[in-house]
């Protein structure tokens, strides 16, 4: 079940009737506080940060008992969360379960809603952790979006053991972006700690950022402008025309 | 405001609160029907499908008036959407309006979700329509999604004019993806005529789609297999290192 980033506002009315007519929930502690309001004696099942292994795991065994489970994950359970792994694990050990997964919404979605519409136009996310993919792979990736001129969203920007990748990815999209390019910054979405920043790529400070926070840098064409309430709005135009001829 | 892809039980608290208190709905007529159950008497400003600007820019002059506008997107409002063209609309003609742009589930999440976990890593959204976008800007897209590895959902597969686009993005993907690369085609999320299907990359054909049907190819890694209820479901691994032990 994938209950969007944090704001009860911005979950699902699917998600909400998934977790109400479940039996057990699962999921990393934080993310059963955040749907503490619908609990109507469900046996918890909190787990820590880390291990989403054990959690599905944990969850499948649950529901080959005969329990309706609700593996809880923030944003979209299908985004860097648990339903593949959940496929993952009854591909590799057939089990006589149902499965569903509830879609929602994620956090580079809110971040460009509340930033302006960053994600107008052609996107990506790249998930910044190497813990399960190689540097390689991972840099591959970065120098594709880079030459696609993709607006790129990084997850997991930062981890507790290493803390470079943001450098690296920002040296490998430079060379395919303007200074001026927008950069939204974004942590605690839909929470009352919640911070959007846009800052221009060329003054992008990685020590801005952790391990909790959400980066997401414009393509070529994305903008930003200020606005009457004294705030900056980025944009990506939905055509590439429009901004081309504008610039003539 | 985006209103999820159809169903009701995939629109968010956000869009449905925005819908009620608005006093006008603008949008394309079938969104503005997907939404009726939450009429109240709002004025009701029905567009053909195309056109976008124009929806826009009525919006915006209602907006001007005073009136509290809801502008109805289909999914995600800043995802191929109306939010975007907002934004452009009033840089150029600073307007003394407040924007709140509402997130919402975009079609390839509901569409992953109802085929497995095909978004389990890193992805891409690509529009074909090059109505707005020169085809050499798409194609530097796609060749740059196909080497980076990235599962990609393609947006606007078809357009009225021009039938295959489909057909030149797949043969970019070709070199990068093996032939059972999992497919999925999805159409009418979220309404009783939902059809989403999955087929292998070598067995794709482009015949299958109109210009509503939302396609999404996996990245290398992507699988799909058969369960006991008969039905296949698609998923990419979360790591690069499973997939790669398991076949080593």
């Amino acid at each position: 079940v994938g209950i969007g980033p944090g704001a009860p506002e911005w979950r699902a009315p699917a998600a909400r009737a998934a977790l109400e007519s479940s039996s057990d929930w699962v999921g990393y502690g934080l993310y059963l506080d955040l749907v503490a309001d619908l609990a109507s004696g469900q046996a918890e099942h909190r787990f820590p940060l880390g291990g989403e292994e054990n959690r599905v795991r944990h969850a499948i065994a649950l529901a080959k008992e005969g329990r309706e489970v609700a593996l809880v994950c923030s944003g979209d359970a299908g985004i860097y969360a648990m339903a593949a792994l959940v496929y993952e694990v009854i591909d590799l050990e057939p089990a006589r379960i149902a499965v569903n997964v509830i879609p929602g919404i994620s956090a580079f979605q809110a971040a460009a809603a509340k930033a302006g519409a960053l994600i107008g136009h052609d996107f990506c996310c790249i998930s910044l952790s190497d813990l399960l993919t190689p540097w390689e792979v991972i840099e591959k990736r970065l120098k594709a979006a880079a030459e696609g001129d993709f607006v790129v969203s990084f997850y997991n920007p930062r981890s507790l053991k290493r803390r470079d990748q943001l450098q690296r990815a920002f040296a490998i999209l430079k060379a395919h972006r303007p200074p001026d390019t927008p950069v939204v910054i974004a942590s605690n979405l839909g929470r009352p700690e919640e911070r959007v920043k846009i800052v221009q790529f060329g003054e992008f400070d990685p020590a801005d950022v952790d391990m909790l926070t959400l980066v997401m840098v414009g393509s070529s064409q994305s903008t930003s402008f200020a606005r009457g309430d004294g705030r900056t709005y980025a944009y990506t135009p939905r055509g590439y025309a429009k901004k081309r001829e504008a610039a003539e």
